[in-house]
């Protein structure tokens, strides 16, 4: 209940907005006069904002769909594949990578760089990130989009001015992050938040307004989706599962606790018990029913299965996704958390919460974070078109 | 991001609530030209609603304070004590309870009657319930009040249409919640959710935006409160804090499962440790330095503290807040939660997160339920002015 008078704003900013979004939403193309029906704005507003909106090149016509009858049919109206793009960048323990989305969420670019990064200096780290950047920017101007922005996903904690204030896994402390990368802006986010919002705006079920993103890379992070939005915690440090207790005396982790759900179930925890050499052989020995492996994958879900039903006791979450390298993995996986969750939720025997991989495999952190600045333009076109006015 | 377009909704009602706010929040008893100044309304639209406002029983007049200068001072205005009400019962596995609360937040009526309700009927129960509620209705209307309405707190899962749905440590599946107690409606609420609401209203503190809210009693409840308001979860099961798995492979808990933090940290738990007899016994005994009792509170502190770590971790609350039992036994109990968060907590160490007992101790529940019943009243007077002006 808040006393605050409503607050006006721009009309034409809502305005704009809300003819972008009715384009992106949309079954098919919709003509003008489809997005004035559907929006109750008049036929001459919506000519006069679509007019903007592709000269800003966030929209683009398209021909019209043949139809039966008279008249002429209307042009149809698209998010446009040759605007503004999204820089998604994603600095994991084993990997760099590198993505660039459209307007309309389409991946156009991807490059991923497997390394272990926790002998490097972070400056050297950043110097590759940069390199991944200039070459994400060359070859996507060539098809005519423009970067708008970057986001850079980290496996750890960030502040809200853009500091990465602790990644145990890659030993990081209090690390700058650079202020632009290949000439554009840079804003850095945890990745499991990133990877969960990127499965939230993927998943096209509405039905889904709660669910935990468990993130298994090295380390195990979380990315916590409260009615529909994510939930990212009073600092913004949510979400450290892989620093839950499974068993408060177990081993010591990285973190200084003992029994962390990492020294459990981290990917390291699960080759080391499996005798694999990499995610790609211990998925080939599970394949072809090697028990070793089996048995790591196997314990590997029940240590995540206590976890996440303490999660849903706590947080009653409508569904769980297994994201990351936990995507590929999930069909050794799920037995284990399903089951746990069957035994330890005590809403579960009426009300069962379904465990599915992520629509987005391990792609989903820097997909993610591209998507996370294209829905900056599309939640507030009118920014992006002072900006590019500004500059055009 | 919404497109719906503002809801105009009724002024006068928007207003009604405005004016009755500004007379809850004031520091001493405003006069209708403050509450003009305070909330930019004209002094003719205060008068008249601040008139209504009294004559359905929501504010009173009182005398001015005497002050210098010329002109006689106005009256200030108050939230009425001999208005509206609410009744507050809970039913708990040891005891049954029913208070009353005036639209000013103070307690006015309260009893307690101790007794295992698990060999009992729920009708029972009921029918004891029902003599604490006319009890109260009789005793508080000799003062002028008018009960508003009623709410049950229960140590269980409640659903949206008022049934509980399962009470483990009650013995209680898909019981009936009568519609109506001393003559007025009830609601159902769990008795965590209820206690949690209530200490954020008690809390003058408006920083501590989020908390935990632990509720210890035969079972342990959590009230989980996010961005200022009470966090209930998909289907409102939230807070099942009792039923996270402190070791997993521990005893087993009367859900069924094992290792469940109940079994370490629940009164039975503790009690039976500690040799003692009941919980005033066991107070007495670590007062007086008793070694089993000092060892069983320590041991219930460590048990607590993992699983609080591990909500801290996930949800970057701000506080813990020890209520219910645990309140009178925070002292005994403070070491091992903080010992645990600091060395579980990724954050702890330049984050501390402080744990305290509740403000209002093992009453919480009884009076959040009965104060439910008045901040309804509070946020929505015209409701009130209009049944009451039918009805009276």
């Amino acid at each position: 209940m808040t006393d605050a008078p409503v607050r006006q704003g721009s009309l034409r900013e809502h305005n704009l907005g809300l003819v972008l979004r009715q384009v992106a939403s949309a079954g098919r193309p919709p003509s003008r006069a489809d997005i004035a029906a559907a929006t109750s704005l008049t036929r001459a507003t919506v000519s006069a904002l679509v007019d903007d909106l592709i000269e800003g090149g966030l929209l683009t016509e398209v021909d019209p769909a043949p139809r039966a009858g008279a008249g002429r049919p209307a042009a149809g109206l698209v998010l446009s594949a040759a605007g503004p793009a999204g820089l998604g960048l994603e600095i994991n323990v084993d990997y760099l990578s590198a993505c660039v989305v459209d307007l309309a969420g389409s991946v156009r670019h991807q490059e991923v760089r497997h390394a272990d990064q926790r002998p490097r200096d972070p400056a050297q780290v950043w110097a590759e990130v940069a390199e991944l950047a200039a070459s994400a920017r060359a070859r996507v101007e060539q098809e005519g989009l423009l970067l708008a922005g970057a986001a850079v996903a980290v496996p750890g904690l960030v502040t809200a001015d853009g500091l990465v204030r602790l990644a145990p896994n890659l030993g990081w402390r209090d690390v700058a992050v650079p202020s632009s990368l290949a000439g554009v802006a840079v804003t850095v986010d945890n990745e499991a938040n990133l990877a969960a919002l990127s499965e939230l705006h993927a998943s096209a079920s509405a039905s889904q307004h709660s669910f935990l993103y468990v993130s298994g890379e090295i380390g195990i992070g979380a990315g916590i989706v409260l009615n529909g939005a994510l939930f990212r915690g009073a600092r913004g440090w949510s979400g450290e599962l892989g620093h839950v207790a499974v068993h408060p005396d177990g081993p010591t982790c990285r973190c200084g606790a003992h029994g962390c759900l990492e020294q459990y179930a981290g990917q390291e925890a699960i080759l080391r018990a499996a005798g694999a050499a990499s995610l790609d052989d211990l998925r080939s020995r599970a394949e072809a029913g090697d028990p070793a492996a089996g048995e790591a994958l196997a314990a590997a879900g029940t240590a995540l299965g206590v976890t996440i039903a303490g999660v849903i006791n706590l947080l009653d979450v409508e569904a769980v996704v297994l994201g990351g390298a936990y995507a590929p993995l999930a069909r050794w996986l799920h037995p284990g958390v399903a089951g746990e969750i069957g035994q330890r939720v005590l809403t579960a025997a009426w009300s069962p919460v379904p465990v599915r991989p992520s629509l987005l495999g391990g792609d989903a952190a820097v997909v993610g974070a591209a998507g996370s600045v294209v829905r900056a333009i599309r939640d507030h076109p009118a920014r992006w078109l002072a900006a590019s006015t500004r500059h055009g």
